[in-house]
């Protein structure tokens, strides 16, 4: 545990500051909390900030979530024409694409899963590998990977401006701005900014509704935040300590060591949400777990591949009941569905 | 005139008896009525009719809307779990996808425009060839396509019967039937029936309000009606005649002949309504045209290859200001953007 806060703040990129005193407070209240009454105490620790962080440069406007919302459905935004933010984070599925790893350009299987957007507000660093710093970083970064979307800044911005639709809506949206990588980057994250799980029965339960998750569930929670200590790295109400963990997967891929080369960080990749997590199998960086059984099988055991894990990770000697308990519990981190009714396009 | 009946008799299919005789009504009304006062008299002859047409064994309901509308949006029915109906047919670019021609499996290019999925309850042979009966047929052609996406209804009903939402959903949908392909198809279909433009200003004007649309529109009616005589195949209130037609855009694609060997197919496709056409750029069956205009003047100047040419085909001699009124006119046959709220995909 004090493991997980030191290598949380090793990992910490310069994002929002009270998010970070929030995840860090309640890591230590948790702490504390563990071995007396983990379900009384630590239920108020999981309740989300009132404010939706955005940066001082990029409030949330409506004019903005609207034209994000349109560059994020709208395939032109590709090399190809074909491929949109949505087509990997699809609102269907969780606001992924249901893959083991993900699917690029030209069809091609790529490397790393890709995560879910929902909640990516709350993110410090942005991506597996945390080499972000902002939604505004992110949004333009697949748009231009060759393996991805494929396409040129040059590119997006001739395209955007010769359609009036898109000039219109910039100008609402940043007047006087235009039509730049800046602004494009500003808009998509002022969309995203939005996509956020909210009214999980988990939710009603931590705001004193005692039955709006089962008694299996409750035991769940116990177990998250006590024997199986899940909450080591899976802690706040977003369920991650913004941190970098090498769980025991294996493989190759050198994960968060590529931007930060410390041993510790050697195979380890950012602790993703749990919030919706029954919404977007497969699971891990790589997808190598096809459900939530699977995934807690793993932890049960300790990990697989020991080379440079965790020292959080380890046996814990789960029942058949308690996995079923854990299971119950990470369902009722699905947020309400939310009705994302799809933009008409400028031509 | 008589010849687009003629055709349009000789190349239809088995469809919806009641459609086909409005058509013809409507048809040969106009021919009457174009060289009297078009815009008064021929107004009735766009309205719709109240009922959707559904065949006798697939009536539409709300649960096999919603079905099918899970099934439209879901990647899973393709053999790279990564491309959906939507993909291609996409509500944000007017049900198709913004591209001269389709892109399918494997991102290869394809021969042919992705026809818009607008309206195409009132068709009575699908596709540009017309290879497809009914909506049923179709709508399980494409899953299969290697080219498309390449799945094969054998996987396709496995993983559905792999998914308890799924399983709920037919069974809500189709008691007692199953998940077969029967059942994915008319739950498709019945989908696709409610994909319907609706509200357009031509609608509004139609039914009496004068102002609805703007005096060059009505300009470009009368010359739709008139002078250009577009409704010798763009007839009826879906502004199709159901028909075949070479319009001189030239290629190698047989069209219409690989299905039906005469040789007023061969170069022949079918006539596309015109209803949401602002929204369905590019246009013709190739994609040749990037714009309504290239378009009108591809009709003003009579076509380009002549060797099958239909015979309704010739120079117009339009003027700058007649080609503006009659795009105006076109651009009036946008329905109103229709809420498509994204399904929430069984895991």
């Amino acid at each position: 545990m004090t493991n997980g806060i030191r290598r949380s703040k090793l990992h910490r990129g310069a994002g929002n500051r009270i998010v970070a005193l929030i995840a860090f407070l309640t890591v230590a209240a948790l702490h504390g909390a563990i071995a007396q009454s983990p379900q009384t105490i630590s239920k108020k620790k999981f309740q989300f900030p009132n404010q939706i962080p955005a940066p001082a440069n990029n409030p949330v406007t409506p004019a903005r979530v609207e034209l994000g919302k349109m560059l994020f459905f709208d395939p032109r935004l590709s090399g190809s024409n074909w491929i949109s933010c949505a087509t990997c984070h699809n609102p269907a599925m969780g606001w992924s694409d249901g893959l083991p790893t993900a699917i690029g350009n030209g069809m091609t299987t790529l490397k790393r899963a890709t995560p879910t957007i929902v909640n990516t507000v709350f993110n410090e660093l942005q991506m597996w590998d945390g080499r972000f710093h902002s939604l505004e970083e992110q949004a333009v970064g697949p748009m231009q990977a060759p393996g991805e979307m494929n396409s040129t800044m040059d590119d997006i911005l001739s395209k955007l401006k010769s359609m009036p639709g898109y000039v219109e809506g910039f100008d609402r949206a940043y007047p006087g701005e235009g039509i730049t990588k800046d602004t494009v980057a500003k808009a998509v994250a002022s969309f995203e900014r939005t996509i956020i799980s909210q009214g999980a029965p988990f939710d009603a339960w931590v705001h004193g509704k005692n039955r709006a998750i089962s008694p299996s569930a409750q035991r769940g929670f116990d177990l998250f935040t006590g024997k199986a200590n899940c909450v080591a790295c899976h802690s706040g109400p977003n369920f991650t300590d913004e941190g970098f963990h090498n769980i025991g997967l294996g493989g190759d891929d050198p994960g968060r060591f590529a931007k930060l080369p410390i041993k510790i960080s050697k195979g380890a990749f950012k602790t993703p949400t749990l919030r919706d997590v029954a919404l977007t199998a497969p699971y891990m960086h790589n997808g190598a777990y096809r459900t939530l059984e699977e995934v807690i099988d793993h932890y049960d055991r300790g990990g697989d591949d020991r080379s440079n894990l965790d020292p959080s990770i380890h046996p814990l000697g789960l029942s058949v009941l308690e996995k079923k308990d854990l299971l119950q519990f990470l369902t009722t981190l699905s947020g309400k569905q939310v009705a994302i009714s799809l933009p008409r396009l400028p031509q």
